[in-house]
């Protein structure tokens, strides 16, 4: 972490300084974890206790809003302000240009000599790294597979045959594109594969997360759009096309062949099956099952998924249905109605 | 990818070629994607409209089908002949026989003369490789472990010791087989570790997906049966069996001790817990919850999972529920019903 | 495995042997499973047809258990003597201290001399390893992470910078650790990344399983209480505290910020959202679906999550929903009553 004054921190936020311009702040904290040294943020009024009661050396807030106890910077938008912050702080990880002595490169591999190769990454024949791109230890680039400039490769990231990655992708590790798609024909009671010979395209801007697995198409592209954040643990089947600008949170699972639009959101523990359509905007609960075609800015929750306030409705009579069970039997009685199934 | 012409791929599938025999065909594809120099298949008339309008150069299409704007080669089964095409064009990995300098391997472990080991792996001692095993690299192979003939592990794969894998067995990224099994005894409030000394048997044929994760047995074995087909991101638990011929889809969780028979399927997100007897071809749809015996050939879903044909009905009623609710309420005034709990 | 005979074993359990004291045994068995040469242990009734079979040499059992066909100890618990046996047969693998040739160590780093690092194994700068601590092959250490003494990291563990793991604690391959927490602004349609600048914290004994995922705070720390025991592919988010000696079984899922107490026990692919507050000795049944605070002791299942009682009660009622239907439009049409919604 590097330092900075209040008032350097002011100035660089283009945000007005209430209180001592001289404290030396030496991270950003949150409201309860802040000490002298820190700079925190308040920007929702839930909050209120702790930001009065705050130890933070100077608080981003809002443009009227003051400070009892200590400095505070006025912004626009102090949590944008905050996020901001956090940057002039930060000390990146040193991703000096240049190739590990003990990586192994093929010799017809084209590596950008801007670009970081950590210890113990391998990049097969043909495979290409482009500028300022950096691959921690143990990356593994398979035969034909590019990797755009600016990128972020974590330790253990597996990138198989013929993948392409575009620019400023950020990939945790341990995450594996371009497997095998999951695809199998029937045989006699036996299961022959079927070859995956497709590819994977991961398009500018996106960003996956540890342990998430991307498999490579049977024929054509498994695609992931420009933009979309995809978290820790998610399985996108062979063949499946994701939009743009999409955010899908951990443990969710996309079936063979599936498409999703632009901008969906997707909760967490989502399973969404095979060969649908999924419009533009559509957004699902965590822990949804969607087995059905799904339009444009639909929201959607359960298992299976129905529309989210018909979801809702059912989720809040279901506890009364034991209750219903004995009421309807009592409504029986009382008009002498026989049974023939019900207990 | 190799090429061919329209004429030699006819030889090859034994199937009837109607047209230009010249054509040059580089790989196949969809009916969607195929270019001039692709080849594509039609077998289900619901795809009429892209079989009327594809580009590819040939398409293999059934005994009595013919094509107006090109050459198509007549087969027995379009699909399956597809499936073999694309092994004809397919161009495989080189898996050149030898052992990369930089991968370290036992002084007692036994590695094939055919068999490729690539950079960064560890082969630990006493371990076997056979014929023809192709190890990527970053792959680690712990002391006492064999892994059979013609076995692909692709890079990251962690085998733990002891681990016994049949022939012709296909394991993906980052899969861990052989992990310790969760096996913890409560005592005093704490968890003591009980120690995971059995081991993981994959038999001949079997595929695993990436990251997907089998734990060692407690005692005695954790058990993948022959030609059982395994998905990204499972789990299977210690002391697990999986008979033969199973399909087991993304993220599911099988708990310890259970044991599954043979030719089941199993959809995706399924959990199962642990000690139960799942029969013969039984089935699950995506995202049960199976937490009794299953018996031979049952088909279950939802969670808890019942009989497919009770949970269906089941979900159509569901919606159905606040509705009912109002409708008994009505009854209960139409009669003077004094209710009890109901609001 | 060792080799001990019945009389040393006894001794060393200080049970009481019953038979013959000079049989050979090389290590533990199942009751099914043990031949002469094993010991297995007999304390649950439920196996009496078992135990009468068993072909063990010798039989943990309890202080009045006798054995007509072998040798027996009897011991105050069988299970737990059992446990204590395995220990005494375990060859553990060999830790040998050093670093191999072909680790990359950073000159700033400190990695103890009784420490074994295994090869490929890469610690960045100012990392630091304690005593005796075992780093299996291809682990990573990032920048000014710590690793207490008595450590186990298998082969593929990846620490990212600045984590900090206590003693005695055990991670299993490819689990990720301090990985980029799931942290987006939304800004014109699009997702802007929020740095993680936050750590994780992993206090002493705690277990990891296999390719589990835990984020790294966006500020302040993710922390694992002492002697918590968590499974295969779980996925803990940035910012979360978990609790002492709770056990989380696989797949489960805990979305940012929430804090879990102290002795909870999650089952399996669990989901619980994002900034709840989950009280002491809580649990959670396999697949829930945990949506709001849980207070201390509570029992929970279902998703959404109810009380354990309720969620039964439903679960019970819920197949004889569609007859119930049937039901109420019976009474219906006795009493002339026109429906308006119900079809």
């Amino acid at each position: 972490m590097k330092s900075l004054t209040a008032r350097e921190l002011a100035e660089k936020l283009q945000g007005r300084l209430v209180g001592e311009g001289g404290i030396e702040l030496r991270g950003p904290a949150t409201l309860e974890e802040a000490q002298a040294d820190a700079v925190a943020f308040y920007a929702n009024p839930n909050y209120a206790t702790a930001y009065a009661a705050t130890k933070a050396g100077v608080v981003l807030v809002g443009r009227d809003v003051t400070r009892d106890n200590g400095a505070c910077i006025q912004c626009e938008n102090p949590y944008a302000s905050f996020v901001t912050a956090i940057e002039f702080f930060r000390t990146r990880p040193v991703h000096t240009a240049g190739i590990h002595p003990q990586a192994v490169i093929a010799p017809d591999a084209v590596v950008d000599a801007t670009a970081c190769i950590g210890p113990f990454c391998v990049i097969e024949s043909n495979a290409r790294v482009g500028r300022n791109a950096a691959l921690h230890a143990n990356v593994f680039i398979g035969a034909g597979s590019t990797v755009g400039d600016d990128c972020v490769l974590y330790p253990g990231v597996v990138l198989r045959e013929d993948t392409q990655v575009g620019h400023r992708v950020i990939i945790h590790s341990n995450a594996v594109i371009g497997a095998d798609g999951f695809g199998f024909a029937a045989q006699d009671g036996q299961y022959k594969k079927i070859p995956q010979v497709g590819i994977v395209i991961i398009e500018d801007d996106v960003e996956i997360g540890a342990n998430t697995t991307i498999d490579r198409a049977t024929l054509g592209q498994t695609r992931i759009g420009a933009g979309t954040k995809i978290d820790n643990l998610v399985q996108v089947g062979h063949n499946v096309t994701i939009g743009k600008h999409c955010v899908i949170v951990a443990q969710t699972g996309i079936a063979g062949s599936t498409s999703i639009g632009d901008e969906c959101r997707i909760g967490g523990q989502v399973g969404i099956v095979g060969h649908l359509k999924i419009g533009n905007r559509a957004a699902f609960g965590a822990q949804s099952g969607v087995a059905a075609d799904v339009a444009e800015g639909e929201i959607q929750s359960g298992s299976p998924a129905r529309p989210h306030s018909v979801w809702k409705r059912v989720e809040v009579a279901l506890p009364r249905l034991p209750d219903l069970l004995r009421r309807v039997r009592a409504i029986e009685e009382k008009l002498g109605i026989n049974k023939v199934n019900g207990k």
